[in-house]
């Protein structure tokens, strides 16, 4: 008999129709007269409850159906007495595919995050990570779906590279050498015997390969993996985390800021619009405020600022008496996600694209102002995360972005092929990048960077 | 004046409209009376034709407008006198973006694939690679769109790993260390320095990881970079590829080969629903059977043989008389493409899905039929390409996983999260792995693994 989904089971109202459902048990609850069992498929977070007559079972047979455990369950879907749910199944024949030993980590309720980290295998059962994942799901879908819909085309860019990108972070090497016999003492490495004849990384970010691909198909999008060699062991902070990275030819700044706006209220929507169940879960159980705060970001516009007025503001408000845990030092400094979080959260009460930063506290492809210290950048800050977007317009002028590439001790003959977009008809264009994590601790209310990604790579740990 | 893009211009009848649009130049002739310039975007394959009267503008600015400039076009749009266009732009004002110096490497028309993959920044502006990676974003909105509308969850799993997962093949190691000081004539390399605290690798295959979310999310699908550090320089092998992986609980043999058979269908028939100029493009300048093959695919059932069927023929054909490259040996045999494509192209002239394969000659974690030397493989052999996916029931009992294991002399330790996975709650299960860069070969005819990847990893080349 064909199985049919719990997400499906439930939605039904054909009572007395035969069925088979298939899942894993959450609970088993067990009298003489009626045994309930909650299953549940992974295919929503709800379970539906099978109802069995125990007298009609094999005793052992039922005392192998413990939490955890994946049964097979035919018999009648039937209209549900208890409250919150349509349907039940009235269980006639029964199967268990896999027992589940006493020694299930994931038996007890209510186990902390940190605990449950030591089994990311198995956490994917639970209710809260179970939502989680369903949530990724979607936003990914998201992604691709707003993209394909504006005629942007997904470009895979590649992540072992000999280029080191903007210098924007630590890398991680990549190597067929063998370790125990590459160096002595400090003499060269033999990369001519490498799988590359050369040194290479992993890449940290997609943007400059990206550009290529927006300067010949148009406008593009990168979705993929980006790595971070940092050592930092922060909630905040992930060796391996998948990044979305949109460049667009021709596009200015205030439609790379109507983009950037757009796109995300999209994402926030799909969400809304498809995850309900789940959200309503963490909604009760993680953070209380996460419908509102989802539903103010897709109602509101976002206030769009210069950065020479966001210090304005918080200058003022340091002098009214308001205390920063980082000071605010005034035009030049580099906001800290307490200042953003500030000007989000308690002074503006929406998120705020903040433009024209300094140059220098900027990537060097950045386009610059005509006054010559600002650059057209365009960060959009958010409650609770911060920085969500880091986005410019990108400097068009060959020569100009020679000079810069000098100007900060880089060497422009390591940028050939990236200058050559600028040399072979150059055109104006604009992109930015967003950290999906960032989206999905937004979006989930986790606090937690490690829990929005199945397998989290950091320091000491690169478990699965 | 907002932009129009090239696409859209082509299908606008509203002649007699003001219309903007910007792009690179692909040619421009000229004469006394009329300069024709193609212009092109990279949103169709098609140029749109911009129109204008040389003594309107200054006689150095048309003189810049050399193919690969790029160039922003103001003017009227109107009925085109031409052939195969509907509109053309007659241009009133003229400005240019980026000059295109002669030494442009993509100026000339008809350069070799091997040349123009010397410029894989700039061959991305060519009507081939243009067509190509169009084609490319489509295939993955269709991946993501079958399995979304399917109910499979979008899985990532992880690229850096400390596990050899089935040791599918030669890895890429993944380090901090100073290679300088790593080792000294084989003596141990302190990995307890280096950022994961052990030896990792780069993945070759999210299978087993995407068996963890399917035990738990019911039915997901990764789709993501693999990696595979072979010395193979051929035309059908990347060090750096996109591998697609589903994964579903409770799937067994026949409905593994409905899912294969559906979607690869789904894929093509995308392709042929959205592709059709550059399919088009494809059929004429690089296989000018391509759109008859894509087409054949998408309307014949797939045959669905068993190994020790396909073997029988391919014994057969020989004793006719038929001359292999590689000896057909028997049963317990290997298949090389020449057998699995004389079956396909030539036997059937159909796709070929062969189950029941040696287990011996497949990997540990497939389920074994009864008879104990077969098992529940499903492999789909396709015109052109051989093997274009590997799919199988996977083993469910945790203790013949382990004997399996053992008998391989792989050590059930590693394996111990993977395990877990029948140790509590086992459920059956298939899945199969599609390697996304030999769809693309099928799908546009191309004959080079390198021409359907942007930036590709081979042996000596990590560029870009």
């Amino acid at each position: 008999m064909k199985r049919t989904k719990v997400v499906d089971a439930l939605a039904c109202t054909d009572f007395g129709k035969d069925i088979n459902v298939k899942g894993w048990v959450r609970s088993h609850r067990s009298s003489k007269a009626v045994d309930f069992i909650a299953l549940n498929d992974g295919s929503t977070i709800k379970n539906i409850q099978v109802v069995l007559n125990p007298s009609d079972f094999d005793e052992e047979l039922l005392k192998g159906i413990t939490t955890g455990a994946c049964i097979n369950v035919t018999g009648t879907l039937v209209e549900s007495q208890g409250a919150g749910q349509a349907s039940e199944v009235q269980c006639r024949e029964l199967e268990v595919y896999g027992l589940c030993p006493g020694d299930y980590p994931m038996q007890k309720k209510g186990q902390s995050f940190e605990y449950m980290r030591k089994y990311a295998h198995l956490r994917l059962r639970t209710n809260t990570f179970g939502a989680v994942f369903r949530i990724r799901h979607n936003m990914a879908i998201a992604v691709h779906q707003y993209f394909h819909d504006h005629g942007f085309y997904y470009f895979h860019t590649p992540l072992i590279t000999a280029s080191d990108a903007e210098g924007a972070g630590e890398m991680f090497q990549v190597t067929t050498l063998d370790l125990t016999r590459t160096g002595r003492d400090g003499a060269p490495v033999p990369y001519e015997r490498d799988f590359f004849g050369k040194k290479t990384s992993l890449t940290v970010s997609g943007q400059l390969e990206g550009e290529l691909g927006a300067t010949s198909l148009g406008a593009i999008y990168t979705f993929g993996p980006t790595f971070r060699a940092e050592n930092s062991n922060t909630p905040r902070h992930l060796a391996e985390f998948w990044m979305i990275e949109p460049e667009v030819a021709f596009m200015d700044k205030d439609e790379l800021m109507d983009l950037e706006e757009d796109f995300i209220k999209y994402c926030v929507r799909w969400a809304l619009d498809n995850c309900k169940d789940d959200l309503e879960f963490l909604d009760k159980m993680i953070d209380k405020t996460l419908l509102q705060t989802l539903e103010s970001v897709v109602k509101e516009d976002f206030v769009r600022l210069t950065y020479g007025e966001g210090i304005r503001i918080l200058e003022q408000v340091v002098k009214e008496g308001h205390k920063f845990e980082f000071p605010v030092t005034g035009w030049g400094m580099d906001l800290s996600s307490e200042h953003e979080r500030f000007l989000v959260e308690e002074y503006f009460k929406r998120p705020v694209i903040m433009t024209d930063y300094p140059s220098e506290i900027k990537a060097f492809y950045m386009k610059k102002n005509a006054d010559g210290k600002t650059m057209q950048g365009t960060d959009v800050l958010f409650p609770r995360i911060g920085e969500i977007i880091g986005g410019s317009v990108r400097e068009e002028s060959h020569d100009k972005l020679v000079d810069e590439i000098k100007a900060r001790g880089m060497e422009p003959e390591s940028y050939g092929w990236y200058l050559d977009t600028r040399k072979y008809g150059s055109c104006p264009h604009a992109g930015f990048g967003l950290g999906f994590e960032r989206l999905m601790l937004f979006v989930t209310g986790m606090q937690n960077i490690r829990d929005v990604i199945p397998f989290p790579r950091t320091p000491k740990n690169a478990e699965y």
